[in-house]
């Protein structure tokens, strides 16, 4: 079985991160192919366009795309890309590691963030006489996908509960069809037990009792401001990998973004951008390979003598892509 | 000077809380006239509407508001009061206490969010055929008011930065406007420092380095969500205070809500309300006795020895209000 990857370094420490990754990766027993695909500023600036077709393509026709960093052009790029491709669910993990700056131990949970619509439909904004008008578009489809697919990973991964963040108290007619179709969805599942918060609620209980939650599950834009305070929780943005996963296709990335204060330097950690890897693998059913390279991974944090910068080390980028290969 | 001060306890916790504030107000040495009104649940009950015409008369013949909680039908009550009343800007200071549970030390800023429109405006939201959709309205006039306010903020109490969170890369009409106002704005006061992150960082860098802090300007629904995460980072919401102020009126209340489950059991925090009604002192320009009532609050909290179960302790929300009585 030897698998086609799209491999989109984009911009920044994208490139670093994507090459230490693919250092590990070629140790696997897995075969791979890469087709290298080109996104973002520079791309943009080389090619009049962020996301060439041909990018879109080379996604396309994989088994799935490991994508690096864009910088002022992400959601143009990244964006564009989840939903050209149809990737509705954007699974991102917020997991605490040892020797990280993480506040809490013991924080295991799974945002499942619905990833193509909510306040993310480009042509939904318009311009007013006295500003401006953003659509915040809900459909029962789309909600009713993404909640489902919420507690089909619950039930596959033994979590026994299911949290929905909305805010439903004041968006009553989009959060009120969310908050509805989570209670019928949930009947489905009667052996997982469910909550649900509203969204400055769910921001507060993060910090005051993240042990709590297994899985929560809830709208684009939400989403994203609650997975990027669970990295800071856990320790930054240099831990947190993500999954775009839809019926044609599949991209792991890591959350952060490009760093251009950074970039071009060995310094960014190449965790996240590991981590993506390894949902990658799993995604692929290569569930022996991911655990070997989970297993380094959390070798080389817990010995925590090779580590970047932002986890209070000084190693380089691919010091530490040596140091898994090491631990493999 | 004897001030009208309409006072809505409201639901649950509210009227606890109120109770024991207004007998620490009344050790102060100004003279308040107390108009109670009505409103939340329990009203909505009685009375066939969670806000009675009268009680928004109450509000607004009166020199300011002090406001407790509601339960179910608080966005009813209280989102409506304050566009009712133009309170466009909506002041929550994140402030880290001795003896909480503040995951840090020397935090200390203030969120200043706009309280008008964004996705609040009830009636922009309409059913669609296969959904619903919000309606994210952002005005030049409003959004220019709120970061004028916050500039004058940060101007008025010796503050040196102010930040702005947005979404522009994905809300490129809305947030681009805003943050192009933003800097419009910054120009009138040369002598402030400016920066602005995407709301997803901020919520990150909210966990990760509070103390950069000082004042931070944002939309309605994204500061409702990072008030509530900056309440989480010192401690919880019994410590958490807020203003709504506007042209015709002010009004202040925690930032938590009813919270149902421990309600008429003398178990809530009244430090929240409290300091709200603080803040009122100072919006009235009764610097002395804000400044003694503050004085005795934080004596109460160094020493430790009266604090509600939120804060790790046993005493009675009375048991509060006598402690700080007896520090004033
Ligand atoms: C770059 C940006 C458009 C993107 C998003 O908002 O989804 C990023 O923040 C993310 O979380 O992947
Ligand atoms: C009750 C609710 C409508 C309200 C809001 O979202 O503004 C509350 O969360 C707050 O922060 O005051």
């Amino acid at each position: 079985n030897k698998y086609q990857i799209a491999v989109i370094p984009g911009d920044g420490i994208g490139k670093e991160v994507m090459e230490a990754t693919i250092s590990v990766l070629d140790e696997l027993d897995v075969d791979f192919d890469y087709i290298y695909g080109i996104a973002g500023d520079e791309c943009n600036e080389e090619h009049g366009t962020p996301l060439p077709q041909e990018t879109i393509d080379i996604v396309r026709d994989s088994d799935a795309c490991l994508f690096g960093a864009a910088g002022e052009t992400a959601a143009d790029v990244i964006v564009k890309i989840r939903q050209e491709m149809k990737m509705f669910a954007n699974l991102r993990p917020v997991k605490s590691y040892p020797n990280t700056k993480s506040l809490f131990e013991n924080v295991d949970f799974m945002i499942v963030r619905e990833n193509t619509e909510g306040l993310y439909i480009a042509d939904q904004e318009e311009e007013t006489e006295d500003g401006a008008i953003a659509k915040r578009v809900i459909t029962r489809e789309a909600e009713e996908r993404i909640i489902d697919y919420a507690f089909q990973y619950a039930k596959d991964n033994n979590r026994t509960k299911v949290t929905a963040v909305h805010k439903a108290n004041v968006l009553k007619k989009t959060d009120g069809l969310f908050k509805e179709i989570f209670y019928e969805v949930s009947e489905k599942y009667p052996d997982i037990d469910t909550e649900d918060f509203y969204v400055d609620a769910t921001a507060m209980y993060l910090v005051t009792q993240p042990q709590e939650f297994q899985v929560v599950v809830t709208t684009n834009l939400f989403g994203d401001i609650l997975s990027d305070e669970g990295a800071g929780l856990v320790g930054g943005l240099g831990l947190i990998p993500s999954a775009n996963i839809g019926a044609d296709g599949a991209l792991f990335e890591p959350v952060h973004g490009s760093a251009p204060d950074i970039a071009g330097q060995q310094k960014a950690n190449p965790i996240a951008m590991m981590l993506s890897a390894i949902m990658m693998l799993r995604y692929l059913g290569e569930n022996d390979a991911a655990d070997k390279f989970d297993a380094a991974i959390l070798k080389v944090l817990s010995e925590g003598k090779t580590l970047t910068g932002d986890l209070g080390g000084s190693a380089t980028t691919m010091e530490v892509a040596q140091a898994v290969k090491n631990a493999l």
